[in-house]
């Protein structure tokens, strides 16, 4: 497994070449960002050596398509999601995420046969550039009812929505909060496949029962209750190569300079990977 | 478009033959019924002689697969689905039906995701045989609340799911009472496509509030306050050519013989068809 | 069904503006163009205010993806496709077409699965903006061996590939002269089904044997040996209701002037929609 | 990796009951055959306690459904398929394949066009019950050329096919075999993903020229030509960690008591997988 970053949790960082840079620093393998704005933005052939010159590369892009609102909106996403897939093709990555809210304001049947449509031409449009789709289900239990109406929220509600989708590229986000705040078993990560395994995150959650847990309430790895270290385990246990991403959403934005941060996740890194002995 | 029959309101039939030749004697282009268990009850070459000698059409089966409860049940209906479909298409029948409750039990996003793939395995199957699938979206107001979690009653969200199900050679059941109960106008009628109507029934309604029509509470076409007229013209605007049957659902079955209630379907078709100009 | 024309075979017309004024002024109701491009090139407002002056439709743009050569040109296609889907659909249009040439210099059946799968994916991003695919097959002898491998040219081949390829969105684009040229009955165009048929083509043959009718050897309707009567009778009874385009192959350009070409189109128009009851 | 048979290439074996003890009295641990037809004629209890009791599992069934000919012998194949995953699903078989010649008769195109679709509906009845279809590429010489038209026979072509069927569930039957006479690399075989193989044969070759390499000329492991060791550590580098069965094809079947072709069997597997280091 590759040891991976967002840039949540990390604060304040000038540009994605500073972002990269510093990952590799603090000796991660891998970085989630926007391929295609980070092209447009500091230029293809710049973004490009600076990959090839730490060694980078990149986990997962974000799913750049608005699948939970209106017609208009999803359709109006379509050209970037082809143009994003292409930008993340260029540089060898072959994960695209996205959440999914626990709960919906709208008929939660309606509003699922609706994503299943739009979730599965998404995945056909990135399946051409050889992208696969990872849906990464939310378990925090305040946010099941911060909306109407309950969603899916379970990692096998998550896989039965895939196989509802019907495409091959499509598979988990798994994230080591969600495991967490959903109660879930070793057992259920260790009977997945490679095949469902998009991308992981890993965040740990504080000492509090767990149905508070807030979703913005995330722990550096290695600092808080998560058995991470099974977490590991169980996703060596699959088969599981990739990148394993912290993402670490807090009410407010870290004040630390983006070196004591990257220390910090660092030192997270080492305690939880040297434990699971990987 | 053909009137024809389901055999609910029609009292004690003792047979599909005997079905088959009241419906013909009174009538009836088409019939609804199950032609596999005709073919193993009454023999499939006198199950065929009657209808050609009669000029009948089977109009629809049901679906003979259980897609709502465990997957043990679903997997266990597929074997039959493939014969009942080969039987059915022995005597030309192109439409197979199920119709959809309006609240589950389950979580119903869940629900949406596991009915999506199995009914989407069911009209795959269905399509070898040249047979499509009608799902049949249901009205009344009780029938809502009558699980613990709404699902889906309206014609649009009913497309909706059928995109989403994503196989051409699904489509929908229109029944009238379904139509009625869900204040559906007749400009939703007249705009859909032939290729989305795989077949339709039509009842009528009580002089009650829409919200109190109940489902087994259904008159016999033109007995009622469903304005049938209208919504016969809107189906032959959209080029529907297809069997019109009737399926009069009540609390109690009716009483009387046969022939009376079907002297009495016939009344009812022969004063609703007229009015439409058919 | 509706007068239609492409822009082959009417000579030197100088921008889509006065090519649907023309079309207009001649009596035609669809025109065949790229609305993106016409967009792009001429403005979005004033082809819209033409559009809306004239009352002409669009009936069809061209698949703007490149899906017989590589998978790096076919990618290259898609955030184009998306783009066009979406300026087609805001003038209404709801079909776009591409041909199918009958021999290929690869393997065929690879060739095939390769373009099956591609073909998929051009439907499902069109099907978001609510466009239908057309596949013309293309009948002319000469092209069968132009290329090492046959490939596919009927009716029948062509409707079974649709179904390989699954998507409910596809259909054929039907050309007269592909009718002809493949010797196909008219039988076989009364049978299809209005959802089969996304766009028609309306071209006439010269008299020599049918083994001799080139593809780029066309004539006007009317002006040849094809039976338009019987084939305009077909698709009527077939209840298609869309655009039948002219569109004149010749093997050099016709040096007339577009308004002579027109009135000529026009004449062959009156004589074969009149003849048939049109 | 699992040692695995095939009846093939093992004499006189009197049933599926003999098959089986006697796979694990030389030490195998997968055997394929048809568990439907073995419950019919042994007896599901019976057959179910031979496997506990042994501790062997199916490897994979053969796909029992004729789709390379007409769609009546194709869809009188569908409801006995769904038996015949049942079957399999009750003994914890998760495999079916079916084999792909490198020629047809028919025009190629079309022949692929219908395959796919027919393949693709066998794939989601399968799926149904938690099995994968397996497709086999078969790469003798003489083959290529015994029906009219090329079809396809090579490791990428079929991967290519695979994602032109669409089903989650398809994948590769890799037989050593085909990936010797189709001169396949290492490479090709290691840079598969676990999800793209379903089963594999494992067979050898006689030291005669590649391209005069008959697909009844097969040798027992380890007994010919083929670098078996390098295919077996490429599908280890895969993590395959299923059956590899042997499948001897002779042009007359071998007159030797059924013990001593398994002492032969198990000499050969023995030799190559500790050649292999497994």
């Amino acid at each position: 497994m590759i040891r991976g970053l967002t840039r949540a949790g990390l604060g304040k960082i000038e540009s994605n070449e500073q972002f990269v840079r510093l990952a590799h620093r603090y000796g991660f393998g891998a970085v989630d960002l926007d391929v295609r704005s980070w092209f447009d933005q500091e230029g293809k052939e710049r973004a490009q050596a600076t990959l090839e010159e730490t060694g980078l590369v990149v986990g997962s892009i974000g799913l750049p398509v608005q699948w939970r609102t209106t017609e208009a909106e999803f359709r109006s996403g379509l050209a970037g999601l082809a143009a994003s897939a292409a930008a993340a093709a260029e540089v060898g990555c072959t994960s695209c995420c996205t959440y999914v809210l626990p709960a919906v304001d709208e008929n939660a049947a309606h509003f699922m046969a609706l994503a299943t449509r739009r979730l599965r031409l998404c995945a056909d449009i990135l399946g051409a550039y050889g992208i696969r789709l990872g849906l990464e289900y939310v378990g925090p239990h305040h946010l099941r009812t911060r909306w109407a109406n309950p969603f899916i929220w379970t990692l096998q509600e998550t896989l039965d929505w895939i196989d509802a989708i019907g495409a091959s590229n499509v598979g988990l986000l798994l994230d080591s909060y969600h495991w967490y705040t959903t109660n879930a078993s070793v057992e259920e990560l260790q009977s997945l496949k490679p095949a469902q395994i998009v991308h992981v995150h890993i965040n740990d959650a504080p000492d509090v029962p767990v149905e508070e847990a807030l979703d913005n309430g995330r722990l550096y790895p290695g600092e808080g209750v998560i058995d991470l270290t099974a977490f590991l385990r169980a996703l060596q246990a699959t088969g599981y190569t990739g990148p394993v991403s912290q993402e670490i959403l807090t009410q407010s934005p870290p004040t630390d300079a983006p070196e004591v941060l990257l220390q910090r996740s660092k030192a997270g890194f080492d305690k939880v990977f040297s434990a699971a002995g990987l």
